[in-house]
């Protein structure tokens, strides 16, 4: 049952493959995997994109019945397909009905977020009372941070990643400016060492307890979106508690890719969005979760029609009956386009558990890692070849399904050659390739896909000429 | 051509009436009234619900073909037909290329929202890099009162209506508390004077006039959701500036119901949602808009990387290069599906102009008034006939399409009987009915069905015996 997480997923396929009496990288392997992945029917309850619907794919290189390989739902996730079942009974209902569909139907416009909280709540390890589906997710981290960072002279730093995400970044420096303090001397970046890619556990606890009387907030990622580092959430809010600091994540890559539990660990605050790993569409209502300790100390500073109790809520008499903890953090009423392929994607979620996606992303991605080093990695023979290193942690506790890799050429070229073969990934210049296989719809098989591709596309970056044939002048 | 706003709406339907030799109330009015309506073709456009469909009609008493008395359309307007069709593409291009879909297609989800920023600047009287498609209305109402309300010991108030929408109210309440300050001492509130239902123009600006030296915002609605009151919105504003006040407008129930000229008129800030006249769909993106003249002196207050130019947003390298004006107020990227429905809507205001809207909607709602009072105005010879009265004020200048009628009884029977008789229009215990004939779907017919409907729902509610044979027991 737990082989996987009991030994390496390596030592597992190495057993495999000795098993099926093949190599590591033989095909036959991918397709063992896939026998026996026993999540591979979720794959089909989304649409895959066909390789010659992607449009830059080059038909001449593609087999055109092939789906694509998308290794991009870090980015995006794919479509379930009762997304537009939902969303169709949805705009039935409003052509049908109008402003009735408000309270009717089995998702009335007027609380069809409430809904599915608790299936978000399961996701996030959460007391449904302790998770809101509203606005965007720089929206709710602002309202968050409104309550959380309120600076005092001694204790007015916010400790974010060195390249947080970006949105992070300014939010998080307009915060401080808000209070009347100065990114320079209160925003606290925590970098890498000289000549590492990602952070050390360590090295942040370490600062934190070493500036944590100085600190309000401690903000990181789940998942660093550039590295793919999964933090340890759970010792890091540990430590930050220690210092006196509130401790919140930004979890838009943790959430449905790693198991989180926001309560047992005690996590403050935390946000997410919902078009990545949650397969909401992009732009999906995004998330909000505050720890049920603070809900009688911590209270929302803006305040909205849509945070009054649901029951009295349309009397409208203009004295707000607040609904405890995040709910209290609503302002806008939600809309219900946006609830529906949420819906559709939580309730696949609901057909199995974080802990056994977790246990196939931890192969499925281990295998991944395993075929890039056999194929990709440097050649000590030829260390001029183009080739990649993976910027990811390769501790599979450290990482969720995403591998960052780095190029020593230019990532350019590379990707365009990907994306003429049909692959779905994403880059960011000048080297850097982002790839996720999810454990939700990839399979096996678009691993080793990937990585033909990749071979194929790195030699041919490395044939600057076009000399060796292979699309036609 | 301009014959409806030369006289007052009952003199062009007296006139007409006599030249069809009918009365007032004669159905033949009404259909000559849709025959020479220039903007009937526009109801086509849109999903008219039928009788049977609604939930609460009782099919005893309606003709089944029948669609709706649809009067709802301040609450929630109805689907524009093309908003399915766009729906569709979007959900078409998630399915077939995934992240592809942010750059390519009709709609690139990255900047689909400011493809209709000009459409949605047209009708609000703005220049569109005066206009932001995001969030939901209290969001955005936040968002600019964080920059526009920065209060000082002596000018720390707010002005808004006391009886403003809750929303509003508690955003406000919260802004001043934000700002270490109390709503007892810097909240005002703008009551009607004893008696009196709606708030006398003379009355706001004397208040401001006395008061503005201690007043940091007036913020008044466009049209108040209540009473129906459409505020003179350039004599609010020319009043606050010369006090040195910012004056805003949440314009929810104003936008694409009466005529605005935010830029000419000088206002300083808006919001407004899409789902009531906009016809977006419940919860659908909201509006912002801030005045040119604050390109370079109002800066928002809290920043995310959508506020960032798109040219270089997605180069991520944590340095903000703000949009300048409204633009710059972005936080979250924003949902496409909430993009279609509106520019489906927004296509069909495109068709014609706010200006002949208007015209339409004068007289469709001075035909609505004509015939309630005509129908259900007290009786001098029996005072106690259950009957109403018109709250909104009765210049057209003074009001957008919807009408609210106070009742000499409670209000909850005789909107059974209407919804029974397929009407959707809105009430408010105890006594309040709203009512909005909208001039884009809504036709002189709907006016007269509804006029007639209750008649019949008041006659039932002095019959409470039920002596009066109607329905089978
Ligand atoms: C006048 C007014 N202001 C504010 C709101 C709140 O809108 P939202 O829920 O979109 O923030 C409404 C909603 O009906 C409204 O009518
Ligand atoms: C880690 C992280 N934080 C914040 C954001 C910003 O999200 P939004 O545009 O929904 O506010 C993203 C978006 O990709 C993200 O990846």
């Amino acid at each position: 049952e737990n082989t996987f997480s009991a030994t390496s997923p390596m030592e597992v396929l190495e057993q495999m493959a000795s098993a099926l009496g093949c190599s590591l990288t033989a095909e036959e392997l991918a397709a063992h995997l896939d026998r026996i992945d026993e999540l591979r029917h979720l794959r089909e309850q989304f649409l895959l994109p066909k390789v010659t619907d992607l449009p830059p794919t080059d038909r001449s290189l593609v087999d055109p019945d092939d789906d694509c390989v998308y290794f991009a739902g870090n980015s995006l996730g794919l479509q379930p397909k009762r997304a537009r079942v939902y969303v169709d009974e949805e705009l039935d209902k409003w052509g049908k009905m109008g402003v009735h569909g408000h309270i009717k139907g089995s998702r009335p416009w007027a609380w069809a977020e409430n809904n599915i909280e608790g299936l978000m709540a399961n996701i996030v390890g959460a007391k449904v009372e302790e998770v809101a589906l509203m606005n965007g997710l720089t929206v709710n981290l602002h309202l968050l941070l409104l309550s959380f960072y309120k600076p005092t002279s001694e204790r007015h730093k916010i400790l974010i990643e060195d390249k947080a995400f970006p949105s992070d970044h300014y939010a998080v420096e307009s915060q401080i400016r808000l209070r009347r303090h100065t990114p320079k001397e209160s925003l606290l970046l925590m970098k890498p060492r000289q000549g590492e890619d990602t952070l050390r556990t360590e090295d942040i606890l370490t600062t934190i307890e070493k500036e944590g009387d100085s600190i309000a907030v401690v903000l990181f990622s789940g998942v660093q979106y550039y590295t793919g580092q999964l933090f340890d959430v759970a010792a890091i809010t540990r430590a930050g508690h220690e210092k006196g600091c509130f401790v919140g994540f930004d979890c838009a890559h943790a959430v449905g890719n790693v198991e989180l539990r926001l309560h047992d660990w005690g996590v403050d605050f935390a946000c997410w969005c919902s078009y990545k790993y949650l397969n909401s569409g992009a732009g999906g209502l995004a998330g909000a979760f505050i720890h049920e300790k603070h809900t009688n100390s911590v209270r929302p500073t803006l305040l909205g029609w849509w945070g009054h109790e649901l029951k009295t809520r349309f009397l409208m008499n203009n004295e707000m009956e607040m609904i405890p903890g995040v709910g209290g953090y609503r302002l806008s009423n939600q809309p219900i386009l946006l609830v529906c392929p949420l819906q559709a994607s939580l309730e696949i979620f609901s057909q199995t558990s974080m802990a056994t996606l977790r246990r196939k992303s931890v192969l499925l991605t281990g295998y991944l890692e395993c075929l890039l080093q056999q194929c990709c990695g440097p050649d000590p023979a030829d260390p001029h070849r183009p080739h990649m290193r993976i910027l990811t942690p390769s501790q599979p506790s450290e990482r969720g399904c995403q591998l960052s890799l780095s190029f020593s050429v230019p990532i350019a070229t590379i990707f365009r050659e990907l994306e003429r073969r049909g692959v779905a990934c994403d880059m960011r210049e000048p080297n850097v390739l982002r790839v996720a296989p999810v454990p939700l719809y990839n399979s096996f098989r678009d691993v080793h896909r990937f990585v033909a591709v990749l071979r194929e596309a790195l030699a041919r970056s490395s044939d600057p000429m076009g000399l060796a044939p292979q699309t036609p002048p």
